[in-house]
């Protein structure tokens, strides 16, 4: 699979070239030969001997950045300086801030914001606590907390290596949702004290938002918060991904005309987000699922699930709740006729005729990251609907499309909760912002940047929350 | 005392009165006559008949705002419309929020700032978790932790109540030293499980502002973290108080011209804050302190330090380093002939009399607050130097003189702790931003809008954590 250049993987080199010559004019070609390409380049120093130019480049990886590098110092009479990796620069200092909404300028300001005025702001919410969604960052906080366990495909790199992703996550929250959120990286990863921990840090917030915490304790933390608290929890692995999927897969299916009672679906992983996308398309009208894991088609007899002591019950659930037809063998025996293959597992594990010897209008969801279950170009030679997680292909699966409405809608909503319905509501609003005049193989989910769809998610979300009476007013 | 109106407690009323007649020209006759002020009169609609007027008066209490309202109500010809606080509207919502520092325009935006860019800048830190440090919020992030247990002079009102003021001091660690820090209000009170709390959330921040969590809890939780942590862990109430208070009494000896090894000087109050006082005034030289509590002066033959089976082991520390006369009796007893008085405890515990019976040129800081140990005007009379926490008279000993300089000084140096030696050369920067010209008995300590505070503090705590070899730099 080819792989574009990108700016996440883009650096801004310093050079210093003769003046005269052909050193300049080398640059591009060397870069773009080098399948690079060069995004800005900015003479910052010129005199009769010699030029300072800032080239930015972009690459495909750290190490073809590297090569890149490697060649520019070959071109004749070039001196290389600094290099500046433009991803790093954005980190440095963090990626986001506290702001103060009101200006301090004296002391006036001074005895609102803080002592003496302050002291009966407390004591309202002493009085009433249900104020503090009102008079409080409560209103709008989620905090986005993780133990570094299943940092992206990265594993468990632990609390201080998982803060970027934190930080890119609360950013996001806002850009899209106008929700503020901050990180709580913790440095455990014991299941009684990450519960313990989270219901203690619950008063200042309006939402939990766990993140990258690794199966299977990540079902039992949220099961138990969930319970715990009069906030909505919510693991963004589990069902941010369901929501996004089941979106993009009711839009596949009005693609091939196709019913969700009718198609036999087979899914590969058994995780968090496999278990999770799961159970919303249970929740959702899926009748024919099956589920592989690394050891084949997960079925009631399966020597693991029959001979363990204390067999894995997220398997044993799926065991009892899938594969009505009994099938057994492996993936690619289970993938052979199905009508939908969604893959949330690991890089190709099927190939071209697996994915030709599925039924006719075939829809294909490789969701493995950076690597899919199958190449998708191969799977669009004969699949009618592919997407992927990657963003240089269409129908990129992407949870940005979901958690920001949804936390949106549970904190407009005031809800104490979320459940299966809020996320199906959240996934029918999410497939509609697709119109049928746009719907096409090529666009079964809107852009990430489409500013309809916070909104829709949002409304949805808060509509379900009210409906459901789970919201603080109905209480 | 007299009190003057405060805007933080201020209110916006909605009038509407007759067009013609004197009911306008009464408004602000009322409102003074009440004992409020006016500070501003917005005519919102104008007909011939009726005028729309937007009052905001300031009044000392809420019962006299209440009490100014219904005076209004008895003008003739008026109606009242709706009473706006004008410190409840700052808080609706929460007074602060998160910011992202970069913009997030595109998918290249996205692609550095989140997936999949970010995850170099995960497996750099994950190789070297010290950049974390410079990568990271942790560069620059402090959590303002409480349990909501000693709040400001409300009590034990818990974690959502607390919020307002946690937020309040997140606003001003922004505003005077460009800190991000973020509340963490805990739905605990239990002391292991807070120590386990703030030990997991550590990864995060760079420093730990303990907060109006009360005594004697919070010197264990104090001392356990500052053991646990490789981050700083400040108990503003106790340390913060300390350091104004150590700063105040340099420069209160200055202009009465006295040393800080020969003056007595007599304490009113043993909680966190008089501990703390107590303890930074021995390490600046104090030779001659005294302690009393509610039973009276605290010496190592009080009956209940010789009684008790457990004997408080801050009591029986404090008996064990101060009081080397043996002085014995009550407060009064004790403040007969000494040069300093401190109370950090509740009003009216002295009289004139007691401080016209001080030495020459006494020195009194009547630090309860909203109400101080000694009427300051009457103290006054006889003392050479009188401060309070009140910010309607000179002196005011306020935290916000340290805290945000403290910090600053300690993120900048990346110190892995706090110690005494930071703490002396804190009190001795803000001493010295008050210069000999400057300096006289109602102004022994700057303004907290003086713009040279912060950054002097924090230059001496710098420099002490890194002389201390504290500093990251060092390791």
């Amino acid at each position: 699979m080819a792989t574009a250049p990108s700016v996440s993987y883009s650096m801004t080199i310093r050079l210093e070239v003769p003046a005269s010559g052909t050193a300049v004019s080398q640059l591009t070609t060397v870069v773009e030969s080098s399948g690079g390409s060069v995004t800005g380049l900015d003479v910052t120093a010129s005199g009769h001997e010699k030029l300072r130019i800032d080239v930015t480049i972009a690459a495909t990886s750290t190490s073809h950045a590297d090569e890149i590098v490697e060649k520019l110092r070959g071109i004749e009479g070039i001196t290389l300086g600094k290099v500046s990796d433009r991803t790093f620069l954005m980190h440095l200092g963090g990626k986001i801030e506290m702001a103060s909404k009101h200006p301090i300028r004296n002391r006036d300001d001074l005895s609102m914001v803080y002592t003496p005025g302050v002291a009966r702001v407390c004591m309202a919410i002493a009085e009433n606590p249900e104020d503090a969604r009102r008079l409080t960052i409560k209103r709008n906080s989620v905090a986005v907390v993780t133990d570094g366990s299943a940092v992206l495909g990265l594993g468990n790199i632990g609390p201080k290596a998982a803060l970027p992703v934190m930080e890119g996550k609360a950013a996001l929250f806002k850009r899209f949702a106008g929700i503020d959120a901050w990180p709580i990286c913790l440095d455990t990863q014991d299941t009684d004290a990450i519960v313990e921990i989270v219901k203690a840090i619950a008063p200042g917030f309006a939402g939990i938002n766990l993140e990258d915490i690794s199966a299977p304790r990540c079902f039992e933390i949220e099961a138990r918060l969930r319970e715990a608290l009069d906030i909505p929890v919510f693991h963004d692995d589990q069902h941010g991904t369901a929501i996004v999927v089941l979106a993009a897969l009711t839009n596949a299916l009005r693609v091939v005309d196709k019913a969700v009672g009718d198609v036999r679906v087979v899914m590969s992983g058994a995780g968090a987000a496999g278990t999770a996308i799961l159970k919303l398309l249970l929740a959702a009208g899926v009748k024919h699922a099956v589920v592989a894991d690394i050891h084949g088609v997960v079925h009631a007899g399966r020597e693991d699930l029959v001979d363990a002591a204390a067999p894995d019950s997220a398997l044993r659930w799926i065991a009892d709740n899938t594969n009505p037809d009994g099938i057994t063998g492996t993936l690619k025996d289970a993938v052979r006729g199905a009508d939908v293959f969604i893959g949330v597992s690991a890089p190709n594990v099927l190939d071209g005729d697996d994915v030709a010897g599925m039924a006719d209008d075939a829809i294909v969801f490789a969701l493995a990251n950076p690597d899919p279950e199958v190449d998708p170009a191969i799977a669009r030679q004969t699949a009618a609907v592919v997407a992927t997680g990657r963003s240089d292909f269409p129908n990129q699966i992407n949870n940005v499309l979901v958690f920001p409405g949804v936390f949106r809608g549970l904190l407009d909503a005031q809800s104490r909760t979320v459940n299966t319905e809020m996320m199906l509501a959240a996934a029918k609003a999410l497939a509609d912002v697709v119109t049928e005049d746009e719907l096409n193989p090529n666009y079964i989910v809107p852009s990430v940047f489409n500013d309809k769809v916070a909104g829709a998610v949002a409304g949805a979300v808060r509509e379900a929350a009210k409906a459901a009476g789970a919201s603080a007013a109905a209480l």
